[in-house]
């Protein structure tokens, strides 16, 4: 037995999801088909986090165990070779049997994009989240940087999630401004389902003047998933990439 | 009679080009059915380049005159409403009757993205083309700097292409590199057919190490059609921007 790590692209649009789903066309299950039909084994494979419904990811990971002698640079071009124009194969490495992907990871950085101009975008549709009128960037650099540290994120947790803590440490969380786009990016060592599209959306809010920066530590201090902002969509979102101690 | 300067973005994917041919979907005839649907009158509109089919753009600019009394901003409104997700109007002004997209022109930007690495990319596979193998940098920088000037660019021009002359001025060629990413920009007053997607075609296999920048130069002094390189993929090239003198 050998242990693979895969480093993904996907575009999430036209996918349910990371996680298979009976009936579903999701991102494990496309990948444990592929797989399957690669090294004519039944091929059960873990992903890092388990990405919503219309995710993206750049460097999504996960790690599967198979009997086989395959090269893994030879797996990683015939697995992508298999598999549908919305799903790459980055990168592919042997392992230690004991790695997994989520498990072993030590933090993920996601990427959020903002289109802040009047006008649609066609070439940015799939991939920023349109926004017209004014933004307070003072006040949602105020409201990010508040989101950092280790703090109890269930108002920002979707009311679906079944964890068993709902705290969560964030490290990093910033605003980027490149002409019309504004990209978040907030790194975290954990995040909780949908968490930061739920901070984007209270962050979003607060540029428009619905509540100010202190809102958020409102929300930290006590939590009431009512008073969130809303959930940004998930076509803005991008799992860049997923980090682990040994690198 | 009132004229009117659009700068249009579109996804050229799902496009025949930009100019008007019957049966087919094309950025003009999409544009002049719904003006003619907005202010209810037949509408010619006239762009500052065809671009060709598949090719995007950022800041493609057009102009119209129109017998109407409506608000400018309403018209832009109004008309990104009616267009198609694939088209959006950035931007809409009223102009001097004398006013002309393609004649007016001083210059226009293009901008031609390769994705250098071994893997597809799902999120970038509709604008940047793909390429695998090695690419010696210097030689490809050195080939653009020999396109910059006033030359006969017969060579590097659509056999299609019916024109006066050949000769062109570049005013920029550069090649930005951003990780995996390489961006060719080039601008200058005034294009032929085809003209950069052929010069990026052939600074490519200069990459590749079919034959040295010098290539370049032998091909302005003497064209040779038959001696140029492949020309490169629609999807890669967009049109960034159109430029007038009095800006």
């Amino acid at each position: 037995m050998r242990a693979f790590k895969l480093t993904l692209e996907y575009d999430g649009a036209a996918f349910f999801g990371w996680q298979l789903q009976p009936g579903q066309r999701t991102v494990q299950g496309v990948l444990e088909e592929k797989l399957g039909i690669l090294l004519r084994q039944e091929v059960r494979i873990h992903g890092a986090g388990r990405t919503d419904a219309g995710v993206h990811a750049l460097g999504q990971v996960a790690h599967f165990h198979a009997d086989t002698a395959i090269d893994v640079e030879r797996l990683r071009r015939s697995l992508c070779g298999l598999l549908p124009r919305d799903v790459s194969v980055v990168a592919a490495q042997e392992v230690d049997l004991g790695f997994h992907a989520r498990r072993s990871a030590t933090g993920k950085v996601y990427r959020y994009t903002l289109l802040h101009r009047p006008s649609r975008s066609p070439l940015l549709e799939r991939t920023a989240w349109h926004h017209i009128g004014p933004l307070d960037r003072g006040a949602m650099r105020d409201a990010l940087s508040r989101l950092v540290g280790e703090h109890d994120f269930a108002s920002f947790c979707s009311s679906t999630a079944t964890t068993r803590t709902t705290v969560r440490r964030i490290t990093h969380a910033s605003m980027v401004e490149e002409g019309e786009l504004l990209s978040f990016e907030v790194a975290g060592t954990g995040f909780l389902k949908q968490q930061v599209r739920s901070m984007v959306g209270t962050v979003v809010e607060i540029g428009e003047g619905r509540g100010g920066p202190e809102r958020i530590s409102e929300l930290l201090r006590a939590p009431r998933r009512e008073d969130v902002g809303r959930t940004a969509p998930a076509h803005g979102l991008v799992l860049v990439r997923v980090e682990y101690g040994e690198e």
